[in-house]
């Protein structure tokens, strides 16, 4: 009987798991739909080609070595025969408080829904350095993000291996639920490192200090792109529970989702409404990437605000990208679908809000664990993409680039039909 | 042992609360997907905003007033560490007839699953007004539907509120499962209400009686938002049975989500065989229509008929749904996307047809809550409608309406390289 | 006490049935956004319709007759209430074995989960003959496929049916874990009849043996339809573990989604490199298909290999499909989006696989079940093509292949803004 009831809550907390992992994973087709649609139509098939390959890189080196560095162990090169069923069971009868003990659920399970971070992370950094970065250069630069850059950082916060996980910025007052500074800012910090050295597109800035604004091909895309991220949401912050199978974890469970959406509904309504006083029309993409930064304002600590709280906390994240985006604009950082600002500023707004609503987090803590990301995951991102520009060169010629990336990388137009080639 | 029982049956129906509610989200994607399908390259970067702003807009409405209106209560304005465990256990323990005895779950996966019905009553009416009603007048006006219009009706039937529940159509025998009444017809009479007051898009009628037929710019996308709908429709009614955890509720849901499916494979044949029939060709955009109309029917009744049943329910929706397209042409009631054929004509069928396969429900019950429902979102709106054309205005200018509602309204086209502007 | 586990454990495998047949159900999706990427503009429309109609009768083919064929009985056509709940927990209280004996949940959502792969395997076959069958055939081909001819080879190997299951795969040592073989190479068989009956499109293949490239007219949304794919083959794989709710199949059902993930990442990378070593550029759409054939590949036996195995069996995958897209171009089978060489070729080699990791599979069982399913398909598929060639014809005429099937056949334009027709 026990055992029985065991059987049934390891299933579903395994199911739990697989369900939120799949979501996160379609988080890969949301990027790939916002940046498509975002860019220009003679950058698109380059665009798609790198989150396809991203989201592959990612699965492949988190296997062979990310997940060993961040959590240790390395079952996950071994197949289902070897997971101890019986080991399992008996430390289970062994734990005295029953449920409330702990989590036990499948491995295959955890590494399923960690594999899936990983490629969010490295999908924010895609966006950002878009049409006019070399495609086999970005590939180069995730291989060595998914399987090392994040992995270290990752494991000073949720990991719990010995050997890299140096630090423990948990015993710091450092708090970051589901990951608004260890993935969102730390994807933003990689690529604000490569934008950097990469230099704006050409005709963005004009020598008088014009902002040209440089429209996306094809909005219903970049609509679609944030539907999709929306809801795959739901997966990450959700599944960051870790757990489902009590009252407790249930309920924490649905909190998140509920203020999850409420953050995302906060962050389109205030962006929209700050975007109308400013331009004085409703700015589609401005009110797409509010929705996305109330998202990542709310991922540090989408468990403890009430459902107004979290509409509130996402509408100062969407109200701060919009002026994000035109500070990055002023500074020339060139940030075509304005990922820095949505990953990066809101995620670190995310991570010092995090004490306002829970205790368990302090401002102090939260600056530290800011701080020790932002400068790991930059400064190794900037040696490595320098590194790569070494050998391979970072960025397409500018003949490339004013004929567009699609046809120097990939040899095929992303819509034949649709546009004169230009 | 008992209470461990209960953790993992409270733990699975609000995880099977989020898992639907979810999917409910995802028709907001499937709603903007259709539309900007089916509207000219010119009108789509606006009818992309009204979805996802009304999305949210309903979001915050029914968090600040719109769930306390339909249920009762104010909880959700608070934070999850108020959920009162230890309490709802001895509740539990109370209960003599186990499992059997009602269903509980966490309160914050009940508000996420209602909200997202609010959402969809909404985007029916988006869709209907395109392509000439003025942005911020309809979301003026998505205010007051989600805030009130619609959780006004929703007590009546789904409701416990004592105070606004003034009519139990319940009790006097109607039964409307999903909501095909609730949520679809609803929205289509708000819509209904709109398309009278706003006229009908420039060029559509002729002066002597000439219907010109004004094709959606983007085929892909509208099928797409159809699979979309089609997928979320699981979640809408088979999350509607309120609970999985035991055997004879587990077999409800199965049979419903199988139905659903069924329903919308009728629909869609029927739909492509009819019009193949009257047009001679296979219209894709009537046969998508067909099966959005299969699923509309069957919203009211999905668990009673057997597969077999809701193929033909589905059907006789597809079939009612070209000619009432044809007709409301015929009446100069421009609907752009059919919504109101869809949600309004078919929902009323779907209502309808009910007794047919279940006993608890009434003919005389159906139509009376078919009256009530549709003359209090009708009449409602309608005023709402006129005060706001009163204070804002409905309709674009005729010079916007010809340039397209995009740059009016949004400052930026949805296509810029695929169209010369026009 | 345990009636009430089993209630559990009935809703649990239940709703991971439904969960899982969702995303089988999202496929469809993906392969008419896939296949309308792959086509040009002018065909777009008709190959959408032919999506739509192939899945919604394959719903109604699959209850009418086809699950009876495969599995015996007609339950499906009747409703919910005949499900006999105490006669259920009789028969589960009459095992000793308690929760490891068997799978018991509801028959509806069985049937829900089978259903959608019929409409798996038929979906392979639009994409195949696109640009020039006309679409009733087709729709015609597609009542015989889903109602007789996938059903009669399912049964062998799935089924339990007396009358028509004459063999018994299984004991012959064939395993085929979620359909490699019995849904995406019999997919496969059924269009390779189609391809060689119908011929070449004009243009395809010059006079002198030139291979003319048609590229794909709208590529965001080819790399969306694989998305869908890779998300709902989580589903399809996942959900063919056919229980969830005890922890060995719990740790199955993590397996299977880990390795079904790892193979479609393997594969992606695989391609994509082979295509820049063959073609000298990032090949997005020899990249997608990489990503499916490595899901092609794993899908016959996705619960025994390793991660790392998985990936490699991904990878192969790729590789193979890279040069069977190349070969079949030489033999001038001409399949517009490459189903025969993705489902087809790498089905085979997903079967062959699967001995190298699972024990329970014989090179003989799987070469014997591979030949007993392609020759079975092939040729019914042929004879049913033939016949419906002499009663329809298979081919549009010249003009109409010349003008686009749209306008001929569903009389409206894909994008009738964005290109100028031709």
């Amino acid at each position: 009987m026990e055992n029985n009831i065991f059987h049934l809550q390891y299933a579903m907390d395994t199911f739990y798991f697989l369900v939120c992992g799949a979501l996160v994973m379609w988080m890969a087709a949301g990027f790939a739909m916002l940046e498509s649609g975002l860019v220009r139509a003679k950058n698109t098939t380059e665009i798609l080609t790198k989150n396809v390959a991203l989201y592959s890189i990612s699965c492949i080196m988190y296997m062979v070595c990310g997940y060993a560095i961040m959590y240790g162990g390395d079952i996950f090169l071994s197949g289902i025969q070897n997971v101890d069923v019986a080991g399992t069971l008996s430390d289970f009868a062994g734990r005295e408080d029953g449920f409330e003990g702990g989590s036990i659920y499948s491995g295959a399970s955890d590494f399923f829904f960690q594999v899936v971070f990983v490629a969010t992370a490295m999908s924010i950094v895609s966006g950002a350095v878009a049409e006019r970065m070399k495609l086999w250069a970005f590939l180069l630069f995730a291989v060595v993000m998914t399987g090392f850059i994040y992995p270290m950082e990752g494991s000073w916060t949720w990991g719990g291996n010995d050997v890299f996980g140096m630090f423990n910025l948990g015993e710091l007052g450092f708090l970051d639920f589901a990951g608004s500074g260890i993935v969102h800012m730390a994807g933003a910090a990689a690529a604000l490192a490569g934008v950097i050295l990469l230099g704006a597109r050409k005709g963005k800035y004009g020598p008088n200090g014009e902002i040209h604004a440089i429209t996306g091909a094809n909005l219903p895309l970049a609509t679609l792109g944030t539907f999709i991220l929306w809801m795959g949401w739901f997966g990450f912050n959700g599944g960051s529970v870790l757990k489902l199978g009590d009252i407790s974890n249930a309920n924490a469970v649905a909190m998140v989702f509920l203020n999850t959406n409420a953050a995302a509904a906060g962050g389109l309504v205030a962006a929209l409404i700050v975007a109308r006083i400013l331009f004085g029309k409703a700015d589609l993409t401005m009110a797409l990437n509010g929705a996305l930064a109330g998202l990542v304002a709310i991922t540090a600590g989408p468990d403890t605000p009430s459902a107004l709280a979290a509409t509130l906390i996402g509408a100062v994240g969407g109200i701060i990208v919009v002026f994000s985006i035109i500070a990055l604009d002023k500074l020339k950082i060139d940030d075509p679908v304005g990922a820095i600002s949505v990953h990066g500023v809101v995620g670190l707004f995310g991570l010092l809000v995090v004490p306002v609503t829970n205790g368990d987090a302090s401002f102090v803590g939260q600056i530290v664990g800011a701080l020790t990301i932002f400068i790991w995951v930059f400064v190794t991102s900037l040696i490595v993409w320098s590194i790569i520009k070494v050998i391979l060169g970072l960025r397409v010629s500018e003949e490339e680039e004013y004929e567009g990336v699609d046809l120097a990388e990939c040899g095929m137009e992303a819509y034949p039909e649709f546009t004169s080639s230009k």
